[in-house]
């Protein structure tokens, strides 16, 4: 079986030199060394640049998906290229013409999980996407496994290597929001557009790919309530770490009773002395709690070349090694009626900082929070004020802080973790 | 396909509540719910006590192995006696008579691996190991899957939940080792001979099998370093909370060029703000590291009915899955010839505490000290000193210690992690 792979980015070259440039084990999977030559191998790339030098001569570089799509010889597509609508329609043309895919695009795999799984069922092929989810961490294929005995109820985890570089580095260095993304983006840790990343849409995307798996319906980005870390000034940084608290970007949802999920994406707080406080850079972690299993995490690199490309490459040997097997993975089941609702089940402490135009303010502020929660802890220093409350319904608290955002000029605020 | 289950103890009446008592999802992935009947059951179970209740009336236990040996409906073995001898040639048995076996003896698997799975291999079946090491912890079958694309050159981790949950409380309360050992085994964690967890057997048979796995060669449990946990007093355990440090019990196994294997199984001091440290009771954490993955870590439940039994349930699912196949899983080589070369590669600064008779003994230890090492921070108080060296490696330090032993009435040490 031949393999065809749509784009030869950073993390295309990286598969293609696993597959074909015995970077790796890869070979090792098939035959001997000696025969190296029976092992598949990429022999078409989908490219717009014609001028990429592949490495090789086994593989060359198309712009047709025609020559992909009518090639017998090609049985496995590896997806890659990114973006929405040309990736979304060559997964579907290739689950059509009977091809094998394995995919990172985590947008295409949110919003059409149920239509592709259905579309693969169908025409009797697989589809994987590990890399859609945390990198190289073997979430997806985990999760699946502790599903044919556990009722999965919890995901959280920390699933963005961007933003949790970015938090990393203000956490180190005691730097504003806006200087440390910039730096981010000038070692091309960020892109130019950091929007999906520090806004939260990559996270949900990954929660929802999760969560949809987890409790076996759909949940969409959209069902998510997502709040960005663009807030955080270095007077946050600085008061939290005086505090013991680390501010990381969690991602996390419960199944309760009557398929009701609760899901979010928010700047949360840690103690120091936490496994998720000292998760730190590209790194992410991953946590998923069963009925049976209790609580397992997975950690390792978020994002990077090798790391991601080592999970399309085990997605690829998973579907080369049961190419004619009589027991074929049991398919994904997603039509469990799940009711979005919100936010609700999260509670806890709260953090909250206001730069004030004045005393007035500060009353403002006060008597807001004091509307829901008791004042722990209220330190006002250099015309700003910090407040730490009791314990109250994330519902309550976010209501009130967006509120107060109308009027006081600027405010971060984060639930301590509990 | 039937299954027999040796042994009734705590994980085999979970591993029966799981397949035979609709516990967790287990019949879920052969059958709707309606046709409960043709998923597989446990028809026998070998138990001594033939007064145990199995709680349904699918299994019923038998005394005679031959029962399960020489019954062809038998295709699955799973082995939870524990023990050295029976249970190994039940396995072996087992395994010549045609039937596939998953155990959770780690002190079987480590002892004889090449021998077990070379007969597995001969007779055409499969044997499964999950729950011998990490418990809970799906580290057996995501090892296997990172070796198909990397070469693994490093393991660590908190592999004994005993030792850990010892240490935790010891670190929360402040109390010394006798007292919270002796709390441990009144509360069934730990056992009335607690010498294969507190000196280090049960963690390097376990560090054996993952090394063995990973450098693809035998590594035995004699083959390597081990150090207990039982000088640690409340004293240590005071100074070095009051320096931000936390002690654990780590095991740790390193691949150098020229297949040089460096293991080790000793108390280790880490940094109050680590993954390592807040890795508490009987959670176990395992890190491998591969050359294109990076690191990976896998943390949950060590230890503990439920989650091992789920680990068990798993292997059998994987059998029961793959019966019929013609892609049977490629057998895992341990054929490479290993050097093992003891704790050189380790190093770093070391935490000493020692009693002393008198100032003259004080004079001793710190020559001592100071033929291998600078001294850093020493701290005379209660006729304890307490030394933090300069970094050094792990050999010195161990010869230097282990002779001032000879003289010294009372020594802990530990090596800080770097």
């Amino acid at each position: 079986m031949n393999i065809a792979l749509l784009g030869f980015g950073t993390i295309g070259s990286g598969v293609y030199e696993l597959i074909n440039l015995n970077k790796g084990k890869f070979a090792s999977n098939f035959t001997d060394l000696e025969a190296r030559k029976s092992s598949p191998v990429i022999t078409k790339v989908l490219e717009r640049d014609t001028t990429k030098d592949l490495g090789d001569d086994v593989g060359r570089i198309v712009t047709d998906p025609r020559e992909i799509l009518e090639d017998d010889s090609i049985g496995l597509v590896i997806a890659l290229m990114g973006g929405m609508d040309f990736e979304y329609k060559m997964i579907k043309d290739c689950l059509k013409a009977g091809k094998h895919v394995v995919t990172a695009n985590k947008a295409v795999i949110s919003e059409y999980f149920q239509e592709l799984l259905t579309l693969a069922e169908e025409n009797g092929v697989v589809l994987r996407y590990e890399a859609s989810v945390g990198g190289g961490i073997p979430i997806i294929g985990s999760l699946k496994e502790e599903m044919k005995i556990n009722r999965v109820t919890e995901i959280k985890g920390i699933l963005n290597g961007t933003t949790n570089f970015i938090l990393s580095k203000m956490t180190e260095e005691g730097a504003d929001f806006g200087e440390t993304l910039a730096m981010a983006q000038s070692i091309g840790f960020a892109e130019a557009d950091p929007t999906a990343d520090v806004e939260g849409y990559d996270v949900s995307r990954k929660l929802s790919i999760l969560s949809s798996m987890a409790y076996e319906g759909i949940i969409k980005d959209e069902d998510i309530y997502k709040r960005g870390i663009t807030d955080i000034r270095a007077v946050d940084i600085e008061m939290l770490t005086s505090m013991g608290y680390v501010v990381k970007y969690l991602g996390h949802s419960i199944l309760e009773e009557k398929n009701n999920v609760y899901s979010t994406v928010e700047p949360v707080l840690f103690k120091e002395a936490s496994i998720m406080s000292n998760v730190n850079s590209e790194f992410n972690i991953i946590s998923i709690t069963g009925d049976i299993i209790g609580e397992l995490q997975f950690y390792g690199k978020g994002a990077g070349k090798d790391a991601t490309a080592n999970a399309v490459v085990g997605d690829a040997l998973y579907i080369l090694n049961i190419v004619g097997d009589q027991n074929l993975p049991k398919p994904l089941r997603l039509n469990r009626k799940l009711n979005k609702v919100g936010t609700a089940i999260f509670k806890g402490k709260y953090y909250l900082r206001a730069n004030l135009n004045d005393k007035e303010m500060l009353n403002q502020v006060l008597g807001a929070v004091e509307t829901i929660a008791e004042r722990k802890t209220v330190i006002v220093n250099d015309n700003r004020a910090y407040v730490v409350t009791s314990v109250i319904a994330a519902n309550d608290f976010n209501m009130m802080a967006e509120k107060l955002k109308e009027t006081v000029p600027e405010i971060f605020y984060a639930r301590i973790y509990e």
